[in-house]
């Protein structure tokens, strides 16, 4: 019935006659150039409306068909919802820049005069999300420069566009990595950047007001896998309890399988410990100290990593700090251990009467186990990134783990050293 | 004898005489109205030597005479720390307002017509960080209007400002903190903000990319507090040793004076070790499921305070979701913990006769640790901010020493009670 009526002013026309609740169903039923020559008569409500109820199916060969410029504009019209599903069908994944870019800038041929451009400006400037910089492209769309939006204001109006020009620009390219264009904002100190397709066609730009969102959510991604939970990709507050559940269970039941080594080291050490009740009192003491020298190395080299202050390259630079920085650490720490058992052994028997014997291990312990927990939690993010993985699940809990069930055999090895005997 | 020469002109050419390594010395010598017109005499690098080179008092005098937006002007001049001398005799604190805007605005007065604010735009355009926005002052200085640049594109060149003005703007306070800016920045989507000091008067502006710098420096003081470490303010590579080792080991001996507790506590119960070994093998289990729930509460409610999605006034709310998924969550390990026990003891006589017992003990234990770790965890940030102290100091290992003491406790009442009579 629709394909007999050619003229697109009867088009439209009977359009308008169209049941409000019918209209998404019959647009649906156009071909993609009738549909677009529609849509461009509507308003933007009218188009919203449209474009958010037609099928998704539709809507995508609507959208791969149009240029990519309308396509971004189109989708900028998109619920939320609509708008991820359009997104994931036109390929842009999760993360890429794609997803942060919007329609709204200025874009200009080399042909036009300032006076144009200016007259262009004033009709569209409204829109656009940033006025810094205008943009020239080919007539194909592809991007060819940006030019700061004073320089129009100080040629004369008769000049072209190309007078001005010096085809030197910075684009983002629009199936690039989130983070990257994180470091490409930080280091260029810029407010917006176009972004490009593979083909070098402008379709949209980024603003750094995105740029501060992606970061906040990187950071809090990183901060939750440190903290031994998968990220909560909702606030606090309004996640599911079932789902807050979910997310943190997991990571604790690998680390309390990993953990339950310990019980198999100590294990091991029974009959020491049956001789020497003694030994088992420090072991909280012990492990923890290796567990928290080692989240609070794995901590600053995970953070030192996200900032690209250290790539994988320095982690000869990277250990030689931590042996230094360890050892001393484990020093300071294990003659303050060694002092509190001398101290209590002054007024009191409970360490037995080879208590400076037992303060000696527990001191040469305390040392090694630091020492080998700051190595272990600066060496593991680097060596996950180096595996693709990401440094951040190296977390505190996760390298206390690690460090928990070594410092255990160091602590009886260093014992059976010592103790053997006297106290063993 | 300078004050003999009266005449600008003169004073000027004068100068020009001078000696370059004499001319910050004459030039202190000046009083600030003779300073001040030879220094707008001079070119960019002239004011940036003179400025950079003069004495710090004589340039804080300068600087609190001029007026505001000069004295910005000028700072914008000076060496990275001259500047923070400056700004701090200025009397902007560290991470206030004042310390990251720029004077690169463009403002003009309500009287002034169109085309005359074009022609300043011209004019001036070039050096401003951002055209969105013009700024609108009155002739004491005072924010009193913002106006979109392409407001004066639409305009006719004849119009007043004042046309087109609506009297509504979003200003920062100079004096405000900077964490504040960053939530102004990302609830109005803005790419630059004007700033305004205690009397209203238009003294810089900040810009979003500014403040993409500030989420930046917090998260990483933030992430560094939660792995147990002072932020280090310096990159990784760049700190000298000797910092490192400060900034790491306050910290850890905190921790270990702290965790020295569990000395005590297990020496507490050190006739039960004594009379059943077996119960010394869990304790790092126990300890560290206790550690490992701890901070992954805390670390998810810390990053939650810090986005603001958790106030203190939520703790109610908080502790509820805690409390069931402190207890699901202890549910699952406590069945794991058993498990683990009762599969060892079909293939071994490990855990001695009574292995049920040992297995049903743990169990328990390990519910109830992880139910008290959720809780400490989730309520000590919120307690610190209370009382008016940072919530990230209750970093990962400070929730951990405090729920390893109370989890040998726990552990050894539970011990007492399930196991007396038969192991005990």
């Amino acid at each position: 019935m629709f394909k007999e009526i050619d003229d697109f002013e009867d088009q439209a026309y009977f359009f308008q006659l169209i049941p409000a609740e019918l209209e998404t169903e019959v647009f649906d039923y156009l071909n993609v150039n009738q549909q677009l020559a529609l849509l461009n008569s509507f308003d933007e409500a009218h188009k919203r409306f449209i474009l958010n109820t037609m099928s998704p199916d539709d809507r995508t060969t609507l959208f791969s068909t149009v240029n990519s410029r309308d396509s971004v504009r189109f989708i900028n019209l998109l619920d939320v919802e609509n708008r991820t599903v359009a997104l994931n069908l036109l390929g842009y994944p999760i993360n890429s820049t794609g997803r942060l870019m919007t329609p709204w800038y200025i874009a200009v041929q080399k042909n036009w005069t300032v006076q144009e451009t200016l007259d262009y400006i004033r009709k569209f400037g409204k829109t656009s999300e940033t006025l810094n910089h205008i943009y020239v492209t080919d007539p194909e769309g592809h991007l060819i420069d940006d030019i700061i939006v004073s320089e129009f204001l100080l040629a004369s109006p008769n000049e072209k566009v190309e007078a001005l020009m010096d085809y030197k620009f910075l684009a983002l390219d629009s199936y690039g990595d989130q983070e990257t264009d994180v470091d490409v904002f930080r280091k260029n100190n810029r407010i917006a950047l176009p972004v490009v397709n593979r083909e070098g066609i402008l379709v949209g730009i980024v603003t750094v007001d995105d740029i501060l969102d992606v970061v906040n959510e990187e950071n809090t991604e990183d901060i939750q896998k440190l903290g031994g939970s998968e990220p909560l990709d909702a606030p606090y507050l309004e996640i599911s309890l079932m789902s807050l559940y979910k997310k943190r269970v997991v990571w604790l039941i690998v680390l309390f399988i990993g953990e339950m080594l310990t019980a198999s080291a100590m294990g091991a050490f029974q009959d020491e410990i049956a001789k020497a009740v003694v030994l088992s009192l420090f072991v909280p003491l012990i492990i923890s100290s290796g567990g928290n020298s080692g989240s609070q190395a794995a901590t600053l080299i995970i953070r030192a990593m996200a900032l690209g202050e250290i790539k994988i390259k320095d982690w000869y630079r990277v250990i030689k700090r931590e042996l230094i920085t360890g050892a001393l650490l484990g020093v300071s720490l294990g003659i303050i251990g060694f002092l509190r058992i001398a101290l209590w052994s002054l007024f009191s028997n409970i360490y037995g009467p080879h208590w400076m014997l037992v303060g000696i291990t527990v001191g040469f312990t305390v040392i090694g186990v630091v020492l080998w927990g700051t190595i272990s939690g600066s060496m593991l993010p680097l060596l996950l990134k180096r595996c693709g993985l990401d440094p951040a699940t190296s977390s505190a809990p996760f390298v206390a783990t690690i460090v928990d069930v070594t410092g255990l055999v160091i602590y009886f090895s260093i014992a059976m050293f010592i103790l053997k005997g006297t106290v063993l």
